[in-house]
């Protein structure tokens, strides 16, 4: 069952590289998506502030089990992002420090892992961003084969090798390869027209009248009363 | 079923103001109030160091359509907090940054969310405070009606509009309107009563003896013997 | 049944200073202790970057009552961290700044509680670091009584007074008194262990060829294909 | 802050009888009613099958604590249901087969509690139906005071002394007294209705078209595509 | 965004009523698959001693919304099961009798969903298994489209239309279609090798022996201690 | 690391079947212990209507790896019940009806489990009772060592080798070797109490008499007021 694919597709680096010029967040990346694409809420970042656009290498390990992990560094290139789902749920801190210390000397960018990390001070110093289901210092075993680089489920969501991964406070997403580019333009268009609303907005002005909504309002029966008029 | 409740009664700006001033504590303010109003643990401040006190605009919104937000808005006044209560329980990010710059032009303070919220770095760096039960970018939808300004239930709190909300690091706390003021009172004594409990507990005094709890301590019947004595 | 038991055996003082003076943390700890003593990650710092070495004075109290504390409080010595198990799970906040300040006037580092705590901003300035299942400032009463020092189960480990708590941003390992010295031992071995590995992997050698794990993992038949042969 | 509210005005005997006699469910009360009510889903009932139809007496009881559940027997009549709010969330058992027996003395027909409950074998031989938050044997204390027969907020829902609590295996929803009557009616209307549809559904007929549906969805730009147009 | 894929490609009839004749369990048909394919434990049976085999109709469904199961309807075939998985997370009440009853006359075998289910009580007189995140009356609406017979992930499993889908007592798996045949044959055979232990282990043997376990234990350092010399 | 302890003292035959002759609850146990000894509420029983009392074989084991049931099996006698607690938290399928079938050839009458059950419906059929944290069919190794009849901590409660469980449909409870004597005996005086006490209260008789209440609660200070003045 042990498999590692090697020579994987992966978003282009320079799409990649606009979207972390951009620093196009979560929720704007979510909406240019059409809606989908994201992890459940539970995948935290151990630090605030870090922002992280790069290609995903999958792995899919036994549970409580990191062996995998070792095996995935040989497969990353810079600007990748590890991305680990454990076969049976586990909180156990598949990754610390020193691994962190190898995947930094190959360029990888971040973690996203649902299960444990430990070390957390160590990372945070260290800069090295990882969105986790817990932090849990318990111990994992090298025993069980996994496959690296398989379409795996993470905390809800499918993700393939080379797909585009962004993750920021407010948690992450998975872009399909061939949607990259595409989200990366509607994401550009999007800060585009929230930067127009937003000036709008910080004037006063309300979204009743921007989004014209009035109307759509009243036709569905919203009443305005008054609370003297409710006792 | 869509009702808006306009001209709402609010605690006195100089109350609520007083509670800024003081920066009493939403422990405290518990207390004052005879240990009741808080809203269920999970309702967390998506940054440490916020202290908010303001007047409650409320919502009850369908599960994911933030369309009340904005009908809210407009109900707003400098000084409010608003209160979003979902009629079904969600964890969608009903509200960014965009929602929040529209908020801070009119001069509220705050959201309390028994959902999700998302643009959280904004939030943070616009320092618009908002406690929520989680983080999530799941975009919402604006179909459906909802009611503003009635009394809802949130995480376990029931909130009337107009009620003072006190929100910092340990959670949220309603107060009653008609209460308030009585709070208010309570909550400086408190104050300085502490105060000289913990110059004395700061002095290595002990809480047995400033209490005087080692009577009714004897009386129940407690014991001390030594571990020597237990093997 | 309320009992205090009284000049318990501690970890030696040397041995705690050790530990501190190396700051070896959480994982290091529990691996060095053959991976036990871990409390449950949920189990949390109020803020980061703490790390305390104590010896431990337990409270076995019941659910939301924290009079045990202030009786424990005259039980502490300098370097004690105190661990609170309640007898009926609970998410009252049974401990504030009070009771904090009178802590560190005894010189005790730190409260370790599977319940709830408040007045976190006020502790947080204090520097009184605190581990607990959650923030909350729902009040206790002081009705009663509870056992000071006896064994309790505390999230999930077993816990004797003296024993030695190593808590830090991973969250929280107890060491049996007597096995403390030996972990002590082995957890600065590991350390150095570990820093020669570090150099090498920040150098980009691979834990592969480092942990000779090439082999046994071909040994279990490991495949590596190409992605072009999977289509 | 004890206190009992006696000769608390209760929904009409008739109205619940004729609930009662029509086995009008929880999901049906709960659209009759606008979609509002509900407890929350984690309030299970300890035994399949039960239905149940009553009068609320309300308990604001303290954690761990059931002294007032004794003072709200007292306060009981036929056809009453005993809804339990803790002020501080409990899994503690408040209630077992005494207590039981004593409320099928008195003709109360059912527990609420937003807690524990044991026994649960002896409830279920004696066939007192209970709808609780957990099965869970830890004893609780007969030592502080609540409030008997004020409004409670349980598990998320406003209840007041005298409401109509209907539960089912579904759950729990409460009516308030004034609404009753008419939710009667809808109740009844909405089983007819349904009645008729059940029988087209039976025979073949789909929802799309009986509830004429196609329309709308075609307006909404549903597609219909052939998996083989796909690949 | 709305789409109905129509004629899929399901899983030979042939197939499905083997497994359904020989009754192959969750646990025994994920083992014969490898492992894998187990949706969260957290979905159930609202009544126990259901087992179905059946294919895939799949639903991705806004959050509260069950309009699309109106629209999925139509598409089934008698040895269905219906597959739905909300875009963002719900408990409310999806599916009830009305639907059932549908469903029921096109033969459809079960629902799985990863949100609530109500009227359960009419479910299980009906013989309607459902397999469910939990029992909820919550209403939904029918405001916005979803997606029919596209890929799913439900409760943490990848379903495709016309996939296998086990369920019984102890949970739910999906087998992709190309995969079932060989699946059966797998599943047969670790029966029939399980009776021939089952009798073994029946008569008093002991796996140490049957699975020669003995050998492995003592290389790896099983130690076999007198608990007289443990203390 | 691997160890089996043998030859460990039980609780005496004659006491066993005394609990499980008076069938005494959990509840009565627990009360009788002076309210210790509960297992977490989420362990529940695979099936309704199950009493077992049993003397612990207790197991330590790697997450999701069940090869240390194997080798407890034949540390087993008639009379025994199995404990196991993973040294990480898991809801893997540890045990199904194979191994339950070993059991019941030895005379063992119930496995508890901090951790996954899985053929579930063979198990109720065999009555076999098992009270697990979950039912999930996901499967285990047999790769690590574990320990066999040491202390463990499961679900929160300590449990030695030989101490006496109790299980019902409330839950588990653990008694200690030398206690379990002294614990018939109360638990034969409660019973015999609450025997008493159930007649007076069928009888129509109140707590607040029997119990002798009204006097304290009077002293505390309970009020009771009219409906009528409260408005």
């Amino acid at each position: 069952m042990g498999v590692v694919v090697q020579n994987i597709k992966r978003v282009a680096r320079s799409t990649v590289d606009a979207f972390a010029a951009g620093r196009y967040g979560v929720a704007t990346v979510h909406e240019a998506l059409g809606r989908k694409g994201l992890l459940a809420p539970d995948i935290k970042p151990i630090y605030k502030g870090a922002y992280v656009a790069g290609t995903a290498v999958t792995i899919s390990a036994p549970p409580c089990d990191n062996w995998m992990i070792h095996v995935a560094v040989e497969q990353c290139q810079p600007g990748d992002v590890l991305v680990l789902a454990p076969t049976s749920d586990s909180d156990a801190g598949y990754f610390g420090d020193l691994l962190a210390t190898s995947l930094i000397a190959r360029g990888v960018k971040a973690l996203i892992i649902n299960a444990g990390v430990r070390d957390t001070k160590d990372l945070t110093d260290m800069k090295f961003p990882v969105w986790s289901k817990c932090v849990f210092s318990q111990g994992t075993v090298k025993e069980t084969l996994g496959r690296v680089n398989v379409p795996v489920v993470c905390a809800g969501a499918l993700v393939y090798p080379g797909d585009l991964i962004i993750a920021d406070d407010d948690g992450v997403v998975v872009v399909a390869r061939e949607e990259a580019a595409g989200v990366l333009e509607k994401s550009k268009q999007r800060e585009a027209d929230e930067e127009e609303k937003r000036k709008r907005l910080a004037a006063g002005e309300l979204g009743l009248d921007i989004y014209k909504m009035r109307e759509r309002l009243a036709a569905l029966g919203l009443k305005y009363i008054d609370q003297a008029d409710t006792d």
